[in-house]
C-alpha cells in the first residue's frame, strides 16, 4: 500500500482522493491544505487523513509519494520539495507559466531521480487512446492532419485569466500536447489566431476567449486545434485524424443515450458538462497508472511534456501577437 | 416513345405525370378525369394532353399503356376494361379491396396476357433495395427477424377509413408486401393488434389508427409491423433485419443536414415528411422500371403481389378479431 | 455502517461485491458460497470477509442485510429466511420460477415486514430513467406504444434453458418488467411468438431463442418485445415509446466513441458485450437505492413485480403454445 | 421560353444541360462545343441542338443566355463577348485565374449591364441554406467561428495542378466563398498553411495537396478551411458555425441510410462519392435562380464575388510562401 500525500483538496484534489482511494494500492495518508474550511470538509469525508504541513509532510518517511494539486503558482516549487526528499511526484498540469522555472525545476527532478507523472488528464482518455491504438495500428494510413476541437462550456471569470497565464498557457495546452501525442512527433512551428468574442472583460484583463492554431510537423502533417471558452452546449472535446486511407473521429461524451423525435426535430442529450464528467474515467485510468509508476513502470507524461506543450503555447502567443508563423 | 394515357389527375396521378415526361422513353398522351377542375388545371400544367372519357382511351390504338391512379374503386374495372384492350398496365395499389374481385380481376389480367406492373412503391426505394441487396449478398447470414415501423405523420379524416377498407387494408399493405420482399418467402401465420390512440373519430368509423403485426414464416424468421395513423414527427418508415451474424438497419430521410447544438441537446432534422417526399426517388425508379416492363421486362412486383398483400391484411383483421393467430 | 451478508461469489456476487465495498454505508461482512474455490476467490479479494454458513449468517445479529446472488433455485428459501430473521433483503431476479413458489415466498415477507428490493437492474439504468422522466414530464404526451429490443450477443449453452425456465421467464421477465415500468400500468393481455433461429440445440431442450412478444394496456397502449438469444454485435439493447406528440428512444451504449471513415463507410464502435458492461451504472445505483431502504425508504421494485413479471412470462409461454392471446 | 447558348458539353455542360432541360422555361438553343465527338455526343442525346462557333452564337438573336462550361481559360473571353453581345450570362466558377484579367471582365460585364451569376453550386445547396437561414434566424446567436471541411476524394492527375491555377484558386476558393456567404461580411486577414501528404507529383508540380487556411473577419468571427485532394472515404463536404448560444453542422450527405451492424462494428454508407452526386440538388436550385435572374430577378453571386474569392485565394498563397498573415 503506498501512503499519499495529498496537496490540496479541491475540485480536482477531490476527484483523485475518490481514486486514491478506489484504488487497493494506494491510500490517503496525509492532506496539506491551507484553508481550514477545504480542510476541514475534506477531513470529515475521510476521516483516517492526516493534517500535515509542506514540511511535515516532505519529511515523513510514511509518505511514498505526493499528489499535487495547489494552485498552479506552487506547483514548482512543491515538486522540488518533493524530488529533494525522494517521494514519486503526481502533479497536475503545469509544473510552472514560466518556462525558465519549468526548465528549473526538472533539472532538480532529474538530478534526483524520482518517478515523475505530470497529470495531462486526455492521454488518459478511452476514447482518445482508442483512437490513437486505431491510428498505430495503420487503420487509417500515415495521418496527414489533425483537428481538435476543445470549448468550454462557459468562461472562466475574467480575472482567472491573469492567474491562468491566458487562454494558450491554461487551455490550449492540452490540446498542443494532445496534438503531439497522436502524431507522436513535435511540431516545427506555430501558428496562432484569436479573439475576444465571448466576454469583454476577457479582452480587457489582455487575454482571449477564442482561438485557431495551426501546427506543422516534420512529416509534413498538420495540426489544427479550434477553442473557445463558451459553447452553449457543454463541453466540446472532439479530434478527428485524416491519413492517406481515410478518417478517424472522437465524438463528444453525451450526458445520456435518450433521444427525443417531435415536430421541431430529433433532440439528443447533450455532452457532458465539463472535464469533470467527461474525463471521469480518464481520472481513474490517469491514478491507476500512476500507481503502475510507483511500482517501477515509466510514466507515459514526463516532464519534458509538459516542458513542451508549453513552449508550444509561448510560441502560440508570439504567433498571435507578430502575424507570423513561429518556427521552432 | 410509349404513350400512356393517365387515369386520375390527383396528388399520386401528379408524381407520375412528372415522371412520364421526364422519361425520354414515355410521354403522357391523355388524361382520363372525371373532375374538371382538375382536369383544367393538369392542361394547363401538360398542354399537349389529350382530354380522352375511359372508352376512348382503352379505344385509341395510340395508346400504349395505362397509368391507373384514379379513385381505387375504380382500380379494378380499370385493369380488367385495359387488359381487354392489350394496353400495358401500371396500377397505384390497392387491385380492390375486396380479395374476391381481386382475384377476378387477375384472372382476365392473365387470360389476357398484358404486362402488369402493380405499384408497391417502396420496393423501388434505393435505401431498402440496398438492404436487401446486402441481406441477400450474405452480409448478415440468414435473416432471423424483420422489424418495419411506419407511421404517418397525421391521420386521415376518420370518414376515409371507409373508403380506404381500414388500416390494415389502406397502410399496413405495404409493409406486408415488404416482409415478404424482403425475407423472399409468404408467411404462414398472422397474429395482429390494433388500438385506438390517435382519433375517437376513427374507432367510432370502426376502425383502428395503432397496430402490431407479427407474421410467422416457413423458414422460422418473423417479422414484426409497427403502424400508427399519427407520428407526431414526420412520416417514421424504419426497416431492420436480424440475422445469424448481425443486423441491417434503414434509418430514416430527414428533411436537411443540419444539426442545432445548444443548451437543450443537438437537435437534427425530423423525416421527410410524408410519402411524396419520401419516396420521390423510388417514384422515379418504379416509372423507369415500368418502361423496361413495356420493353419486354418481367415485372417485379405484379398482380400475385397485390393479391398476397391483401390476403395477409384480411387475415390481420380476422386475427384482431378473434385474439387468435390465423394459419395461412 | 450496514453489515452486508452476501450469497454468492460468482459473477453478479462479484458486481455487488465491487458497490458494496464501493458505498461508504455498506460493507461485506460475510460471505455464504458453498463452493470453495469460489469462496477462497473471493477472500482473497476481500480479506475481511467472514466465511459462513446460511444459518450461521441467518443468525448472526451483525447481519443488517443480505445480497442474495446465489443460484436462481436458491433464492425462495433465503428469502423466507432472511425474513424470519429479520434481515432487509436485496435479491437478485427471478424470486423463483414457479408462480405458486413466488407467492408462498412473498407471503413470508409480508408476514415479517421486512424491507425488500428486487434486483431488475434496468429500471436503475440512467438512460431508461431519463426516458422515463422525460415521457412523466409529457414531452410526447400520452404513450400509445412501447418497442423494447432485447438481443444478447450469443446464446448460452442449450442445457442453460432448462435451469434457467427458459427463455420468456430468464430474458424476456427483464423486458416483461421494463414494459410496465415505464408504462405505470399492468397489462390486460398476452400474445407471444417464438422461434429457433440461433442454435437448434436450445430447440431440442424444448425453448426457443427468437421472440416476440406484445402486450396490451387498459390504456389502449401496446407494448412490442423482440428478444434474441443472439445478435452478433453485442448487447442491443433499445427502447422507443411513441406516444401523441412524438417518441422518445434510447440507443445502444457502445464501447466508445470512435468512428473510422473509409471506402468501405463509416464504422461506429459496437454496443457494449454484456451485462455486466452495459449495465454497470445501473448496478451502482441499484446497490444505492438498496442503502436508502436500509435507511427506510421504500423499495421501487419490490416482490410484487417479480410476480407479475413471473406471470407475465407464464402467459407468454401459455399463448406461444397456443396460438391465442392470453387475457389476464 | 429563354434560348440557352450552351459552352461545352463536359462533366459540367452535362449537369447543367439536364436542368436546362427540365426548367419549364429554358431550352437548350444551341452547344458551342471543339471537340467533334463531345459534339456529336450530346447533340445524339439532344437532337433539336443547333451547332454553333462561338462568333454564331454571340450574333443569334434567338440566343437569349449563354451557360458557360467551358475550359477555364476561355471563360473570361467568352463572358465579355457575351456582355458586348447582350446575353445574359451563367458562367461557371471561376471568371480567371488572374486577378487582373478577373477586373478587366467584369468591367466590361458592368458597362453592358447584362445579367450576370457566378456557379459557386454550394450557395444553392439545401443543406448550406438550412443552416444559414437557421443562423440568420438567430438560433445561436452571434457567430463566432466557421469551420468548413472540404476533401475530394481522390486527387487529380498531378498536370491537372497547373491549368487549375493550384490548389487555393481551384478547390479552397469555394470554400473561401462558403466562409463570407455564412458570415455575411469580408475578411480582413488570411493566412494559409499547405503540405504535401497525398501525391509527390503534386507536390512536382508547384502545388500543395493538404491545407489549412485561416480568415478573420471585422466582426472577430474567424474561419478556418480544412482541404485535402484525398479523402479516402468519399466527397467530405462539412460545415460548422460555432455562436453564442451553440452550434450548427451539416453533415455528409451519404450513398444510403444502411447501417449494419456486425461484431466488427457498426457501419454506415460513405459519404456521395463527388461532387455531381453532392450537389445535384444545389445545381438545379442554382439553374432555377438563373431562370429567376433572366426574368429579371438580382442574381444572388455576382462578379464581385468571384473577384474577391480569387483576391482570398492568391492572399492565402501568399501567406503560404512567407509564413505570415497576410492583411487585405
Amino acid at each position: 500500500m503506498f501512503n499519499i500525500a495529498l496537496f490540496g483538496a479541491g475540485r480536482i484534489g477531490q476527484v483523485h482522493a475518490v481514486n486514491i482511494e478506489r484504488s487497493p494500492e494506494t491510500t490517503i495518508y496525509s492532506l496539506i491544505e491551507p484553508y481550514e474550511v477545504y480542510e476541514d470538509q475534506f477531513c470529515a469525508q475521510y476521516p483516517q487523513t492526516k493534517r500535515q504541513i509542506v514540511e511535515e509532510a516532505m519529511a515523513d518517511d510514511n509518505v511514498h509519494a505526493v499528489c499535487i494539486c495547489s494552485s498552479t503558482d506552487t506547483h514548482a516549487d512543491l515538486i522540488e520539495r518533493a524530488a529533494r526528499a525522494g517521494k514519486a511526484i503526481f502533479c497536475e498540469k503545469p509544473i510552472d507559466l514560466d518556462l525558465g522555472r519549468v526548465r528549473d525545476c526538472l533539472g532538480v527532478v532529474n538530478q534526483h531521480q524520482v518517478p515523475f507523472l505530470l497529470g495531462f488528464n486526455r492521454r488518459f482518455d478511452p476514447h482518445f487512446l482508442s483512437l490513437k491504438k486505431a491510428l498505430d495500428d495503420g487503420q487509417i494510413g500515415e495521418p496527414a492532419s489533425v483537428i481538435i476541437t476543445s470549448r468550454d462550456p462557459a468562461p472562466p471569470p475574467a480575472q482567472y485569466s491573469k492567474s491562468s497565464g491566458g487562454m494558450f498557457r491554461d487551455m490550449t495546452i492540452h490540446d498542443l500536447d494532445m496534438a503531439r501525442f497522436i502524431l507522436g512527433e513535435d511540431p516545427i512551428a506555430v501558428t496562432a489566431h484569436g479573439s475576444r468574442k465571448v466576454d469583454p472583460a476577457i479582452g480587457e484583463a489582455g487575454d482571449i476567449d477564442t482561438s485557431v492554431v495551426t501546427l506543422t510537423f516534420p512529416s509534413g502533417a498538420m495540426a489544427t486545434i479550434h477553442n473557445s471558452r463558451r459553447s452553449g452546449y457543454g463541453y466540446d472535446q472532439r479530434l478527428e485524424v485524416h491519413g492517406e486511407k481515410g478518417m478517424l473521429q472522437v465524438a463528444n461524451l453525451t450526458e445520456n443515450l435518450v433521444s427525443r423525435s417531435t415536430d421541431t426535430g430529433q433532440t439528443g442529450a447533450t455532452p457532458k458538462y465539463f472535464f469533470l464528467e467527461r474525463y471521469e474515467r480518464a481520472y481513474v485510468a490517469e491514478w491507476q497508472h500512476f500507481v503502475e509508476v510507483l511500482k517501477g513502470e515509466a510514466p507515459c507524461c514526463s516532464g519534458i511534456d509538459g516542458e513542451i506543450a508549453l513552449t508550444l503555447a509561448d510560441a502560440a502567443l508570439e504567433s498571435m501577437r507578430t502575424g507570423k508563423t513561429v518556427r521552432l
